[in-house]
């Protein structure tokens, strides 16, 4: 295994120094979990959120051909280049919480303009195969996608990022999580399968038949990158990637809503410990993520009745993880403040 | 009533404004209703959250002589010696998040210095007295405790503030705060009293019978000021008083855990209208908040299994709040984005 559980033989040294702040003990709940998880992925009673990024992973799935989105294909291509000026939601929430923002086309059926501070071209493929009828991406090409992943964060990593939130755009991609989640939990396919980005009843039928189509196509597959090749996305290969080579290098990794959770289930198969470094930050209103988080056994810190992926959860939630950290490092100890204890 | 509802009318058109931003809609979930209440409360589609303040009232209670606090009553005058220099959790949330900190005290039993920039001498009394034998205040110390909220809100109004945070600190004030609860819900008293800063099994159920022969020995009052002077707290009718103003000066309320929804019981049953200006902020750990948000019929923000007070929660829920008004003012539209919209 490349990713070794965190070592926590620091717990109680932290415990002890959240337990002298001027505060009940226990008082602050989740945040003070959340420090404790930050200070034993680094090591340290004085962690700290350096450079702060959110990544974000754009694909095109061949599966929109099947009718299975309620938005045309070409958003995909046309939220990429809302993000590159400014207007989507995810640029607002990381502009207003000090967030930086790359986003990284790797399977966008459309052309970019040269790569900016922003944005990065990685593309593999303009978009995945139909997975209807042959597998979404080569194996080379799913390992060119997990590849551009690790590449991005080890690029942020070298600018001094200590924590990355992951989020993704591609038209279709719920379709894809869904069938990783339906193989990698067990769980039937009718509780992995939602209303994505706004299908009605019928809409989620017609999704279902179709997605149970494809998951009976390739029930014989049993390796995990056979699998994410087949059923998955490039914007998918790309976060379980950065995921992987995130804990590799000792980041806190943010998670977001379905998508990128179907990601970590991936990475999750293949290196367990991952989940010690991980963050869960809201969980979504899309059908099936909730069931996605109890496999996991993960807490999520927000339930905002959100569905918009983007890394949008990530990026609401991380004044939240910062609070937790600026608590251990600024807030004074009874001794300090010259505070009487508990009678 | 001096608080009018909020008017509704605009309503269409801020749904309209929302559903036109680059996501599904509705994918914003509770950032959506947040954006349109702050939008009714400003009555315009451009709303601002300007000068955002957090106010934190102290006052110490004579009840503590019964024991029914796990900590000494010292530490309310220590605690707020502790804002003033900057180490509470408040103190450091605040900082983070740019929102201003005004403390006052309005009944703490020890002297402070001269007035500065955060902090406000309004002092009453020097604590209450223990109502276990005589009303915790005289109608004309309560009645001064709710004019000192009105000033003090008044006070951030007059510099611009739209938005105000209700804290507090109060060695004893579950107590109080689980009384008005018990008498404003009718709810049972043992589902109105937990463990405050940290009573143990033992704790609980002394407290639960002082509380208990307090509330006998008021059962016949009515008038709800004569209620809040018999079983509140010099901080508690404060927030009462500020929170009532801030209604009624248009401005949005945070309201924080156990002892801030408290005093909005009281101000809700004066004026019921106060909760359209309301944004409850966070579910605390105290046994009994989350049965009091229900009597609101209200949802929280957050529910991060805190039970600290001193205006915590909603420091804390500011940055999303804020992320619900940059999404309706920032955030770019369909059109202007040129992006295809749902098939």
């Amino acid at each position: 295994m490349a990713i070794p559980p965190v070592e926590r033989s620091l717990t109680g040294a932290i415990r002890q120094k959240i337990d002298q702040k001027t505060k009940p003990t226990g008082s602050l709940g989740r945040l003070e979990d959340i420090a404790t998880q930050i200070a034993l992925i680094q090591q340290t009673l004085t962690p700290a959120l350096s450079n702060p990024h959110i990544l974000v992973f754009a694909g095109d799935h061949g599966l929109v051909a099947e009718g299975i989105s309620a938005y045309p294909p070409e958003v995909t291509y046309q939220m990429v280049q809302n993000f590159m000026a400014g207007g989507a939601a995810i640029n607002v929430f990381c502009k207003q919480n000090g967030l930086n923002l790359l986003i990284c086309d790797v399977g966008v059926n459309g052309t970019f303009a040269e790569n900016t501070q922003t944005f990065v071209k990685f593309k593999i493929r303009p978009g995945t195969r139909n997975m209807r009828f042959e597998p979404a991406m080569t194996r080379d090409e799913c390992e060119a996608a997990l590849d551009a992943g690790r590449t991005l964060v080890n690029g942020v990593a070298y600018r001094g990022c200590t924590i990355v939130g992951f989020g993704e755009m591609g038209i279709g991609n719920t379709s894809a999580a869904s069938l990783l989640m339906h193989r990698l939990t067990g769980l039937p396919l009718d509780q992995c399968v939602g209303a994505g980005t706004g299908l009605d009843e019928a809409g989620v039928a017609h999704k279902t038949a179709i997605l149970q189509e494809v998951a009976t196509r390739y029930a014989g597959l049993t390796d995990l990158i056979d699998l994410l090749s087949a059923m998955g996305g490039l914007e998918i290969a790309a976060l379980t990637g950065g995921m992987l080579q995130a804990a590799e290098n000792g980041m806190v990794i943010l998670v977001d809503g379905f998508i990128s959770t179907a990601a970590l289930l991936v990475a999750h198969a293949l290196e367990p410990a991952i989940l010690d470094y991980c963050i869960f930050c809201h969980q979504s209103d899309e059908a099936g993520h909730r069931r996605m988080l109890e496999y996991l056994n993960a807490r999520p810190l927000l339930t905002l009745g959100m569905r918009l992926g983007e890394g949008s959860g990530a990026a609401l939630a991380f004044p939240i993880i910062d609070s937790a950290v600026q608590m251990l490092i600024e807030m004074a100890s009874f001794g300090q403040a010259g505070i009487s204890q508990k009678g």
